[in-house]
Parts: C-alpha cells; structure tokens; sequence
C-alpha cells in the first residue's frame, strides 16, 4: 500500500532470521477489518499509514529457515504466525500483557510491514505448529480467533453464560461461536442485516434479534455480558443497558470517536466494561477450537485471492455474502 | 439407616413447607459415595450418625405444594434440588459462600435426613426447573455434576487446558466429561481397573494411564491441573508432581486420615491446592450442560431400585460393572 | 422531608425490631451528597421522592431492643448501622452481592425512611459493633468510608499503587486517606477549588492539580487507577485518559446524564472501568481502618446540628468551608 | 565456597554487562537463611553446590557501568538488585511469572555466582533506582521484604486481614510487618523462643503466641490466612488448622523434605494452599512501603561484616540476639 486505495507489488528481498527468530513462507492470509481501513482512510486512530506498508496481519505458512538459538528441526514446520514483536523487557511485557508493549512492532502496523507477500519473519515462539488437519485458511484465521478467545476470557463467558453479540460479521460469528465453545447457554446477536442473522444462526448464535425492530437494552433477562462486534454508537449503548448486575462489557469493535455511554447504568449495576486489544497466549487453545471442531474457521472463508487481486479482497466486504477473503501469496 | 449396615422403611407424616420453602415429590435419588460411606462406616471424618438418619442426597422431583412468599403456579413444575439449607446471614452467607456456611443443614449430614424416601422440603429458590426434555434420572444427578461444575472452577479449566484426573469412579467419570465440556485439550485419567479406564475414554477421557505400571508424576508436558477423584493417597501425592508451574490442584475425593504431600514440589511450582466441599450457583450450569448435549448423565446410569431395594444399591458399587446407581421411592 | 425543600419534624412511634432484628437509639448521623440532591430535586435518576420520607443514611447509635434470633446481651452496645437490607434469596444476595439485591430496601432511597429521627431498626448482622475508643460520629462515617474501602477493592489499590482522585469534596477526602491507607505510594487529587486542594493535602493526597490549569490527561508517568469522585463530566474524561495500560477506573461520583467516554483509550489500553453502588463486606475493615489510626474521620466533620436544624445541615454544602455535617438527633 | 562450610578469597575479573545489562559495585549484602543451608549442607532439595560458587543474593550497590542499550546516564545511579535472569521468552515469562522461568539463571543458585564479592552484572530492569534516603543495608534487604510482598498478595491480605504467622526469624519479622503495611488488623506470631516472640512484637505483631504451650490450631476466631516463616512441620499443620473457610495458606520456610498436612481440613473449608518461590514486580512496592516508614529494615540489622569475615556472618544465626546479619564487601 503506496497511499490511500493504491497497492503496488514489489520485489522485496527475502528477509534473513536474526537470533531468536524463524522465516516463515506464507501460505494464507486472512483479510481484516484494519487492514481494510488502512486502505480506505490510510489510518486509524492516531496510527498513520505515512510510507508504503505491506497489509495483513491474519497468517499462516511454513518455517524455511530459522535464526540462531532455534531449533534448525523446526525447518519444514508449519506454523500459524501470532504477529507481534513486544519488547519482552518493559513493565507490560514482565507483567504478562505483551500485547499492551508500548515498543511492540506489530505486523500492518505502521511502519510496520505486514504479510500480504511470499515471506515474513517472526518470533519463533510466535510461530505456533499447527497439526497437518488443519488448512492453511484456518491456520490463518487462528488470529482473529485469538481476538475471539480473548474476549470470551474478559467477558467471563463459562458454561451457563448469557451472552449479547452486537454484529454479525465476521468477528461477531466468530465470536458467535467461540461463546459456544466457551459454554455459554444463550447467545444473542444483534444485526441489522437480515442475511448476516440468519448466517450466524449457523454458527452458533441461539437468538437474534434485528436492532431497527427490537429494543435490545430490554432484553430479559438480562445477560451476562455484551460483547460488541460492531464499532456503532447506537449498538453499544444498547448493549450495555442489556447487561445484569455486575455483568461484562467488552469492546472489541473499533469504532470512530467518542460518544456517549450509559454511565448511571453502569455505575447502578457495577458493570464492568473493557477493550480488547490483542492477545496473549491464545493460539494453543485456538488450536484445540479448531481441532476439536467447536470452531469451524473453514467454513467461513468465502473468497480467496492471489497478490495480484489484494485489492478485490480488500474491498469483498462490500458484497454481503462476503464474510471472511483469504489471500494466497503464491 | 437406624445403625451401621441397617436400614428400615418407615411411615412419617408428610412434611409442610414453610416459607419461602417447597414440597417436592421425590423422583430419582442418585446413590452417592458418601451415602454408601455413612452406611458402612456409621460416620465421615467428624460427621457421625449416632440416630436414625435417611441417607440420599442426590435428587429430582415436582413441587407438590409451596410454603408462604413462593409462587403458587410452580406446583407440578419439575425439578432438580440443591440440597442445601445455609442460614443466610453469617459472614461465609452474605460473601456468597454459602456452600461454606457453618449453620449449613444439609441432606444426609447428620443429624438432618435426606432424600430416600417419598416427600422433601426444600427453599423454593434451591429447587431448579428442569426441561422435560431431561429424565428424572439426569435431573437428579445434576448434584454430582454440580460437583464437577465447582472442581472445573476451582481448576480453572478452560479451552486449551491440560487436566489429569485420579480415579474413574462416578465422580472421576463426571469430571472427566465436565473437563471436556469445559474446553479441556488434554484428560488424562488415571485408575488401576482397566474396566473404569476403558469406560473413562467413553466419557471424555483423551489418555488413560495405569497408575500401577506407569509413573502418573512423570507425565510429560506437565498438566495445568490435577484433580483427584479418588481419596487415595499415592494418587494425591503423583498427581500434585505432575502439575506444572502456576497449576492447580483440586481435592474431590474423601481419603482416610492425612498423609504427606510433595510440599517441595507446591513450594518450587507455587501450585495452588485447594479441595471442594458442596457448591454455590452451579445447577443453570449444569442444566445447560445437560440439556446442550455436553455431558451425558443418562448413559452413567447402570442399575435402578425401588425403596425396599435401597440397601442392594449401596452395596452395588462392589460390582466393577455397577458406575451409578439410582434409587426409585414409588 | 414532604416535598423539594421542605422539611417537618413529626412525632411517629418507636419501630419494633422483627426476626433477626435491632432497635438502634441514633446518635450522630451523617450528611450525604445524595440526601441533599433529593432535598434539592426530589430524585436521583430513576428514585423519585413522591411521599413524604426520612432522609439519612450515614449513622450509628445504640441498641436498645432486639427482634427474636438476637443475643439479648447486645442490648447497649454502641453500633455503627450498614443501612441496607437486601432479601438475601436472590441471584445477587447468594453470589455474595447483596448491595445489588434487586428487592434491596435502603435507608433514604425512596420509599424508604432514613436515619434523621431517633430510632430506627436494623438487621443484627448489619449492625455493627464499635469499640469504645471511637466517637458517635466517626462511627456515623464509617459508611462513606466503606464506599472508599469498595472503591479502592475495585480500584485494585494495593502498596506501590498510583491513584488520581477527581474531586475533593466529602468523598474525595475520604477516598485519598482510604488510599493512602490501603499503600499508594502517589496519590494525585484535581479539583478546581484552592481550598479543597490544600485540605486534601492533609488528608493523604501527594500531589494536587487544578484542572483549570493542569491537563490531567497528561499525567506522567500514567496512574494505576483513577477514582472519580466529581461526577463531572470532564474531570471524568480526563481522569480516564491519564490512566496508563490494564489499570482500572472507578466512578463513584454520581452525575447528570451522560456523556462521551475516551472510548479510543479504553480499548487500546484495556482499560477496566466500573462503578460502585454501595458495598459489601465493608464494616470490619472500616471500623479497623479507624482504629489504627490510618483514616481519621474525626477530622473531617466541620458542623454538627440537632433534629430541628437539619435544613441547614444539608444546605451547609454551599460553604466552602463546610467539609462534613452531622445530625445529632436528640 | 568451594566446599561445605569452605570459603575463600579469590581474585575474579571484573565482568562485562552484556546488551541491556548493568555493571554494579556492591555497597551491602544481606545474609539469608538459604546462603546458611548451603553453606552447611552444600545443597538445598534438587539443587546441589558441587562445584565452586559465591553465595548471596540480597544487595545493593551503584552501577559503574552499562551495556549496550542502556541509558549511559544510570551509571552512578545508587540501585536495589532483582537477583533474577529470567529467559523472557517461555511461556511462564510470556505469561508474566518470570520467577517460574526454567530457564532462570538466579544468584547464588548453583552453578550461578551471587553477591558476596565487589561487581555483578544484571538486567538493567533489574536494577532498580532507591533514593538517597534510603541506607544501602535497607536497599539490599528489599530482596526479603520482596518475599514478603509477594506472601501478602498470596495470602490476599488488606486491611482488616487477619494472620497468623509461624516463625519470628527475619522473614518472619518482615513478613509481619508487611502485613502490618497492608492493612492486616490481627497479626498472631509463633515461635518458641520467647526473646523472638518479644522483638516481633516490636514489628507489627498485634499477639505472639508460644507454640509450646499454646494451641495455635484453636485461634478463636480463626484467622484468614496463614503465612509459614518456620518450615517446621508441626508449626504448618497447625496453622493451617487455625484457618477459617475460604482461607489462605502460604508456605515461605523452606522444611525438610514431606510430611502430612490436614487434608481434611483443607477440603472441608475449601482452603488454598500455595507457596512463594521469589517474586514477580515487586520492588517498586517495597520501596515505597520502605520509604513511607512503614517497613523498617534498617532497624533489623544486628551484625556487618567485611568479605574476610563473612563465614562468621553466615554462622551468627547461631546467636539469638541476630536477626539479620549484612556483609559490606570493601
């Protein structure tokens, strides 16, 4: 990405492992919201896209070479990429919340380069087997199943949980079913679209309900945590007013700017509301997700796309029945 | 049960219940290691049967009628019981522990009477709807499962975790199936019958290892969590060896006298032991595991008695063939 | 009180205490924020004063009679009187949060009598007993203080811990000793007025800021936990913005309306934000927090009035001088 | 030593900080009950002396020199050693239990040099700023009080707690002050020694306890948790028997080998039991609770040496007027 709506496609030289660290050919890598952004607006928030950068950040592949201090057997593996580099020294990193490292260098991040290309490097800790069932679509999309599995551990969903998804895209049905995996009894997603409902019936949802129809804040009971999926003003102020006594709310959606929030619901009900930004030591139960098949990640690719289409994939979320695009950097 | 080994059928007067208090018509009692223990043995550890007593605790059934302050319309409704009377207001009470409350009346705790038999009385809140989807067999042995749903918190088990289990009786049986439906990757369980182990791998068990021929401390990675469902002390002390840094260990079954733990091990992993003594807010938990097809209760059942027969059901758990007996008071 | 600003004193006869129940003789009752906005507005949010009703709710006394189920002994103990009574059956009260019980009846939360008149009844484990070396009215305080103590559980203020406090009213002062108390090691305090700053500098702050010239927002390094205690909008937004990764923001100051959150800053930081609406388990804790001499509540009163001068009690907060009032109602 | 109760002198290089490392000159080293057991068993558990090593790992110092990455302006700066030199890349340090780490290299736990001698090198992390007002003996003692740390966030203690402490050597006399500093209201010390009992009640303790007259398992009312400063087999039974329901127990003394705990007494309160092996994010809270008078460390000081005399600093815990010897190693 050169600027805002322009991709070109580069020969880059293949990078070379420092200590520490494998080299990683990629096989698949899945489209995200972000990245999308990036394209769109060529920011978010008060990260800028100011010098061409590679998107992606959702991938798998296989370890062709590896730097030194890593086990030269590991050549041949293949691998689901977590696509963060935290420092590992400072009080976030000591703490065990890498992913808040205010050094981390993370993948389609500016200036960081991404994964839409044939090879990237990583940490090799953070280069995690994946077993020869799964595809490399899946292996991919263990990333925002990691946003999922994060969210599901801050809203406090276990067996028995209620649980309100606002947004059926692909982080809400993902979450959708994730929730499942996590026990949760009732799960109800809201969205506005009519395919979308019916969409994440298949994957996991129990109930939905159509925000422009419904009062979502009546929900009764009340649940037990909301999770936004959807980054809209109206969704997540609706969302929190569904929520028990010191029930979760959990932010996952990004949104654009402030507005206002249900604060006296809030404070009378001791909610406990909080972000997700993401992760930590989630791939292996991710794996275990995808393996024991409580997740079904395949299922939900609908496009797939080589280097020369990135920009189709990039703008595949415009079609409705699009709900994951996957590119195949070969 | 009027002694140690003897029981008689008796004629009482129904009992009324009070406020806030239902009548329930005993349905299916589950026959629980503890019953048996008081039946042979006359006492547990400071609990000692020194009057007639009617043992069970493990019980469903339908509200015949309702004390003062309760919903007149539950009568007929079906239902699972808690069978627990805390006080309400002491410290462990109002700290939502109630399972810990020292004013606790509990079924077939001495001196308070249990469930072998036609009519109970139970808090109204205590008495959980069940679906009619669920058997009266299923319903009742919710309590143990809810034994199971307290040790998966207090093991912290999850998606991704790796749990050992000592003991394949009813209890290991039921965790081992809880531990799956918790998320568990790995289920090691551990028993010296090969009949139970066999049987252990039919309910969620993903390895069973012979404690008399393979050396359980040894298991390699080492597991996030042991739980031991057999009392037995070589289990106990393998079994806290086996858990990694940071792990948990969980004490279900009732041993025979104190015995010396690998404190070294506790002290140099700072694993974190702790044991299950009864249960608060597990039954919607459990009913949803039921009913969402996560754990079977219907397929552990292996033989049923009528009132007369209640002595050949304590005694069934001498037949290896026999995992859960369950007592019929028509 | 029988309407917005209007105030009668009248003869009523003395309560009797039911089951579980203490008579308590009022000695020293303290003037709240939230008695004086009903006094003003007749409501807070959705509590309406639409019949006449006692104001009070901050208070201790004597017991002088006791309901059945009450050691009798504990007529003339001197008592410090948590002002709820939950229902103690529901979902909330047996997890342990009965400040959230649905069918909760407060002191001067509508319909509700208070605390300004000379008797009132009390459940006995909610009157709490305080040591001779205490004063009627630290005991009266003892109530806001357990707000502070629930503020700063859920602050996670522990020894090392950074804490900004918006606000240096009655509940500001008492949350930067409470601070202090519980091992902060910065304690920063903003509020617009001079002469609150320099009184809460008495009062265990470490640091003040006017927020009319300082950015509170740019605190460095960013605190652990931030506490409002303003209920203004801004202070909250800024407060929130100082607050540093994984810390925790609770809002106990209770404003009008609502208004847009940094909601951009609680995502990236994940940052955990509630509220805090009453407490539980609050007493013993306060009471010793007095006795050590950590928090002097003492200090803190700056007006005491009799039954016929409550009106000027509750409007004593328009002195700038005026920290806290106390009823004594004899 | 190079030797079961052997020391000796030797000249070493001065070494080299490597990358984010810091060079520091020793100012003081305390003497801890683990330096004793190797210097008169050659061995602790698993770990074995078998080749020459230096011991001590409690000191202060300044630094005289830093690696690359290391702000060059820290070299004077008066710092307290973290003696750990965790991997920072396993899945305990990625999961912020650096002390866990495997891979740890930590002082004066063999084969790895400590702090009896005149340079040593450590992370620069690790080498944490102390003010002026601090005494270089205090600085060095912030190692214990991080032990002590640690046990009352295991032991969840705040204010109000209270504890039971068993053993009035230093850690124990640290530990109750620290416990002191976090709020505890009943701090109940044992130990046989009555000149102990009457020095720890100099340092926080509220009642000490003679474990040879009185029985300590009957504390009426039981405490909230119990931290082990004695290693002494009956001194932790009965303790853990002294703990309420829900209760903590924290073993900091390290024993000699296994013996039997009170199982039932765990399971049937539903006790936690840990252990402390070092600390995580710990030095910062010491320093404050140090710096604000409310530990005292220089006050605990009974003996200095100089490195030709530090076979007599590791012997003096022989004398029962010592309670912490310091080697000042010019």
């Amino acid at each position: 990405m050169t600027g805002v709506g322009t991709l070109v496609i580069e020969d880059r030289p293949v990078p070379t492992p420092g200590a520490h660290e494998v080299l990683v050919e990629v096989a698949a890598v899945g489209v995200c919201g972000s990245d999308v952004h990036y394209y769109r607006h060529g920011r978010i928030g008060d990260f800028v896209v100011d010098e061409p950068m590679i998107l992606g950040h959702e991938l798998s592949g296989r370890i062709t070479a590896v730097g030194d201090g890593v086990d030269p057997t590991r050549v041949g593996q293949r691998v689901a990429v977590e696509p963060q580099h935290p420092c590992r020294r400072c009080k976030q990193c000591t703490a065990g919340r890498y992913n808040l490292c205010p050094y981390m260098e993370f993948y389609a991040t500016p200036p960081i380069d991404g994964a839409f290309c044939r090879y990237v490097v990583i940490d090799s800790e953070f280069a995690h087997p994946v077993p020869d069932s799964m595809s490399d679509e899946a292996a991919a999309l263990l990333e925002p199943l990691s946003v999922a599995v994060t969210t599901m551990r801050k809203a406090h969903v276990a067996p028995g949980t209620s649980v309100l998804i606002a947004g059926a895209g692909p982080i809400g049905v993902i979450c959708a079913q994730t929730a499942r995996a996590f026990g949760a009894a009732r799960i109800v997603v809201s969205d506005p679209l009519e395919s979308r409902r019916e969409a994440v019936l298949e994957f996991g949802a129990t109930e939905v309900v159509d925000p422009m129809v419904d009062d979502v804040a009546a929900l009764d009971p009340q649940v037990d945590a909301f999770i936004d999926a959807s980054g809209a003003a109206p969704a997540v102020v609706s969302g929190i007013k569904a929520v028990g006594p010191a029930g979760y709310v959990v932010l996952v959606g990004m949104g654009s700017g402030d507005y206002p929030l249900p604060i006296g619901h809030i404070q009378n009900m001791e909610i406990n509301v909080t972000g997700v930004f993401r992760y930590t030591d989630t791939w292996p139960a991710a794996i275990h997700l995808v393996t024991s098949g409580a997740v079904d990640l395949d299922g939900m690719v609908t496009g797939r796309y080589d280097l020369e289409h990135v920009g189709e994939a990039l703008d595949s979320d415009t079609d409705p029945a699009s709900l994951k695009s996957i590119v195949v950097p070969k």
